[in-house]
């Protein structure tokens, strides 16, 4: 019994993913990098705004006294208090620091959420398709992951989510602009969850957390993503400038309270210790200091616009179907009917398979939750995803 | 029910320390931050070495496309192997690459790795008094910490630890330099350990795993560390740079397993998940490319040994016992013979409240399972410590 059940049991069920990525080396190997279509990872490839690399050499070389030593486990109050400034613009709250806490990314920030809230067995309610993380953040916690089914298009299913609350919910986890369907709900959408969710909270005392996850608030095309803080008073937003600086490797994002939330202070304390006992400490201290400075940057999104464009036309060529994508940098493409003979696998996996022929590297939707469907991530050039416009339409006519 | 039952009542409990901590900023406020004697705090104050800095400002100026970006979970192949090198040297063994992970700090680090070996109610060792934080990793994770009370003169105690093992046993955990102790365990100590451990998992059939938080590694004084991987086969090394590079803000760190352990694969995968699921998802890319590079690099200690010098004689002049102080930077004191009048308390956090009427700050033994005794950090000015010298007298012979 050298390692715990569950990690060992993860390790095979998440060898499907691993032997693909390990495929996808090996292809690029034979054939070449720009020759394999390789859309399978969401990892941001646009360079930092020029602002960033300009602050970034600036503090290397003041590099000042104790500047990468211990600070409080929430983060320097200077940073906390500027990040309370760009919250309450794009949530239209008064929030101040107290209401931030520094993370280690988006996905620091959830485990800390999820750790701080959630009694054992209690429940996550989550709209499928989901980020498939998420089903291992609230498993580190004792707590329990449960699907509910959004509608056709993608959007949240109030009257499914409503008929899933009971005594044991903590929180409604919802991740706008979706990963990995590109939607974004609405004003209205996020006003009907608030008002299930209040009615919820008086019927039964307990109100429900809405934990908003918003890696991809600024990857948007012509869309704006409302704000929830204002909209439901029990929610709270999770942060990350992975996408937004292109960052994700240095893991820096914040947790973000609705001023209007009940029991603030144990809240927030308990956000803070959950920080600490998680053993992220604190978030970085030089990327704190960054992010506190560069509150209105962000990468060029015109990049992705034009990847985003050039992506659909590409599969409308091919006559691929795929959800709207209004925001974050993925494809949500529908596997297309198939005219295999009889016995053929037709599922999301075999569709995948069918690809890799061709070189183009997808990830099969039901690895999150949602099969039939298979999701393409655009963080490369756009070269690339012009130059397999033909591999697309052969891989399409011979499926 | 705003916020988990055991996070609430950790909140609760660890008030007395906010409490302390708060009063010692009162104290500051009234009387000035040079005048208040503050030993409470291990926060590494020295800075970091130039090499650091000069290496800091050319990776600025150079910020290569993507150096932010994402890396494999486990960190970058070529520090893997810098490090491997490095842990090599320090623990006597053949590891490469495949043996290391980075983490977010040695907290990171500890958490990934109980994480990863303990199945639920699985039973963690440690040797008493112990880094406080210790029973929250443990707890995270659904597992159990044993305390095995220490020797007197705080080296490990064999025979007791061999009495606490048993089949829900997974790991051993040790600290050399130990926080608060600054004790260093010989090498014929830990080879009485691996032997009881060995025996055991020969009996058992389960190799309980040896595991070595080292955050102090470099910080000794005329002594060295032995090496623990070429000791026992099933162990694992547990690093940070926070005290080494005085890089705590930062969080980075690494994991080393034995080249040796078993299951070695299974093992390292489980590490690489846990890593991500946990939600560090990798160390920060940055400091990952600087410890790759600065792996010959430390802290001028002479400093921190001089501190210690002018500590150990302000305390032989008051009279105050201490423990040996050969490595980290604190010092564990007896709390003095009391003459104080029957019916007033005489206990480490009496005395911890009597010391702070004289403006100097501790932290009580408990806080570490040892009551009776008080931890003092000397990560300040050696002036702060010279000037400390009458306080103390006085405090000692009111006590």
């Amino acid at each position: 019994m050298p390692i715990a059940e569950n990690i060992k049991s993860a390790l095979a069920s998440s060898s499907m993913i691993r032997r693909m990525f390990e495929e996808g080396l090996q292809l690029k190997k034979i054939h070449g990098n720009d020759n394999v279509f390789d859309f399978s990872l969401g990892n941001p490839d646009i360079d930092p705004p020029r602002t960033f690399h300009d602050l970034f050499v600036k503090l290397a070389q003041e590099d000042e006294k104790g500047s990468h030593g211990y600070m409080p486990n929430a983060g320097y109050p200077h940073v906390r208090e500027a990040l309370a400034k760009k919250v309450s613009r794009e949530q239209n709250v008064k929030a101040d620091g107290s209401h931030i806490v520094l993370s280690v990314g988006a996905a620091g920030g959830l485990n800390t959420v999820i750790k701080t809230i959630c009694n054992p067995d209690d429940e996550v309610i989550v709209s499928r398709p989901y980020f498939m993380e998420y089903r291992a953040y609230t498993a580190n916690h004792g707590a329990k992951l449960v699907e509910v089914d959004a509608l056709d298009d993608f959007d949240l299913d109030i009257k499914a989510i409503d008929a899933a609350l009971n005594e044991k919910t903590a929180a409604v986890i919802i991740n706008s602009p979706n990963n990995p369907t590109g939607k974004i709900y609405s004003k209205e959408k996020l006003s009907s969850l608030a008002s299930a969710l209040t009615q919820h909270g008086k019927k039964t005392g307990r109100f429900v957390y809405l934990v908003s996850d918003e890696p991809y608030r600024e990857i948007v095309y012509g869309h704006d993503v409302p704000p929830v803080l204002s909209c439901y008073s029990q929610s709270i937003v999770v942060y990350s400038y992975s996408k937004s600086l292109s960052l994700p490797g240095e893991r820096i994002g914040y947790i973000a309270v609705s001023p209007e939330i009940f029991d603030k202070d144990d809240l927030v304390n308990g956000l803070i210790y959950s920080t600490r006992i998680l053993g992220y400490v604190n978030a970085p201290a030089l990327m704190q200091r960054i992010v506190g400075t560069l509150t209105e940057e962000k990468v060029d999104i015109s990049v992705y616009q034009r990847r985003r464009d050039a992506f659909m036309k590409v599969l409308n060529d091919a006559g691929i179907e795929y959800a709207d994508p209004q925001g974050a940098f993925y494809l949500f493409c529908k596997v297309p009917e198939s005219e295999r003979e009889a016995g053929d696998q037709a599922d999301d996996k075999a569709f995948t398979d069918h690809l890799k022929k061709y070189l183009i590297l997808g990830v099969p939707g039901s690895g999150f939750g949602k099969p039939m469907w298979v999701r393409f991530a655009y963080c490369v050039d756009e070269k690339i995803i012009k130059n397999s416009a033909s591999a697309f339409k052969k891989a399409a006519e011979s499926w």
